[in-house]
């Protein structure tokens, strides 16, 4: 069974994880945002590609859930000796990610394969592909500071301000890769991680042709609920969605996607929510230990292989 | 007095940094050699630059007299990981320096604008000013591995390989930068550091203009000897004199420099040669200790003050 499964960070690459358990390494494949991307010091970082490359490989910070185990901030506290802004946390390992990408980057290499080779280099066996090998940015229109870069927002503002729209920049010239296109083609089911829909999934659904190629496939198409109990689980999904109108539930999350998906998996605290897809499972959903990511993936593709 | 000192890496950081203690900052030029300078991993690293910043900024590793105190190597480890090459030892901290570079370097700002955005945040007030602009790599060509970068010399190999014959790459479009040009022309006293002659001043005077810049001045021009009792105080000097067919002695190195200087300072080991230059003064050049420094730099300023 081919699974494809669309990530933003964090709790994307948990679910990601969990599959991994679960899966021959070659029937899964990750495919990422990558709206978060930005330029810091000159170097080309991929907040949510290297959550993803770190938890695969083992080397997350199991604490945070992103960034390297045990990693220094010596280059980042030098940087700051020479009058340099740090509110964006490098790590010393980490940075090693940032300058091979960039280098590869500025010597022409397209994206999708700079990512392959250091995901190989790490020993990952999964494929990890960029949504696009086109630049995109995800701009926050914001009530206090006007549009700022998304790492702007979530990081050096804590995503406290207030969100009034979102704009991908750059999204006119992204189109699918043949990675991700051919990765759709032979999936025997799609699935969207527990991320941020207007964060981390849409801009992957904004890429030319990327809904399409999902939603021309009659697999199952499944979004597991990054809203458990009408809350986040971390960050500002629950937030944003307040802000931009929504209601604050699983189900909202569910009518977002629409027809887009045929299934939706959300959490037993909202057993009594009326969700509308034509398949839903209601299960726990929230994944604090390595057991939870499993238990999820398995719960999840033993469903689905009951549709049939 | 307005002081003019021209450097490699480690022996004339030691000057420099005994100059920076008994002269105004306003007073003291450092014109560095920029040689040795090569990319690594995309980064442009300045190996003789940095030894003179962390120098005079008091960053220095006072063990190795080169690099950060206490810099830690995560990032290379991981760098180590992903399959890169790692002889070249790059501390966390460190990279800091060669981020920003390349940073502006890439921007488009002048090496020397760069070198001087590098010091001042670092709090230094000597003017450290690269040899000129454009890059030019030092070639050496070995009997055993052909023509190889400096470093790869250097530090891959410890200097471990024969000498045949240096070549500057790029020299031909390396000129004068008119910060050398000015602090040339309103010097009191131009010195040449204990640096080796061949790899490290060699390429400094082999800009355009330069040798000219220098032998146009009516003023005391003096070299400090790197050759001590026949041999180097560190690294390959001694080694390569005698690759390249010279007498391994001070003298030879005063004769090297010829005409364009007018003055020589050399060891009181070899107080019984015969050194072929109009000015010379035989005293302790050994610096170990930070005094040591203090006192060569008070010498042999106080003996050119006596010349006229």
């Amino acid at each position: 069974m081919n699974v494809v499964v669309l990530v933003g960070g964090v709790g994307g690459a948990k679910l990601a994880y969990g599959l991994a358990q679960v899966l021959p390494p070659e029937k899964l494949t990750v495919i990422v945002n990558t709206g978060d991307d930005f330029w810091r010091y000159g170097l080309r970082i991929c907040p949510d590609l290297d959550t993803i490359m770190y938890t695969l490989s083992g080397l997350v910070d199991p604490v945070n859930g992103w960034g390297i185990a045990g990693d220094t901030l010596n280059a980042l506290q030098q940087l700051r000796a020479y009058g340099e802004d740090d509110w964006f946390r490098l790590g010393d390992r980490d940075l090693a990610t940032h300058i091979l990408r960039t280098r590869l980057l500025h010597a022409g290499v397209p994206f999708t394969e700079v990512t392959e080779r250091l995901t190989k280099s790490l020993g990952i066996s999964q494929r990890i592909l960029p949504m696009t090998d086109a630049p995109v940015a995800t701009m926050i229109e914001t009530m206090e500071y006007g549009e700022i870069e998304f790492q702007e927002y979530f990081v050096r503002h804590r995503w406290q301000p207030t969100v009034k729209a979102l704009r991908l920049e750059g999204i006119d010239k992204a189109v699918l890769t043949p990675a991700v296109d051919q990765a759709l083609k032979v999936a025997d089911a799609i699935l969207i991680g527990p991320s941020n829909p207007w964060l981390s999934i849409e801009p992957i659904l904004a890429v030319s042709g990327m809904r399409d190629a999902i939603m021309k496939r009659d697999v199952p198409r499944v979004a597991v609920s990054p809203i458990v109990g009408g809350q986040a689980i971390k960050g500002p999904a629950a937030k944003m969605m307040a802000e931009l109108g929504y209601p604050v539930s699983a189900a909202s999350v569910a009518a977002y996607y629409g027809d887009m998906l045929n299934g939706f998996v959300y959490d037993q605290m909202d057993a009594g929510l009326l969700v509308p897809q034509p398949h839903v499972l209601n299960c726990e959903t929230v994944m604090n230990t390595t057991n939870d990511k499993v238990l999820l993936a398995r719960t999840v593709l033993d469903w689905i292989k009951g549709w049939s």
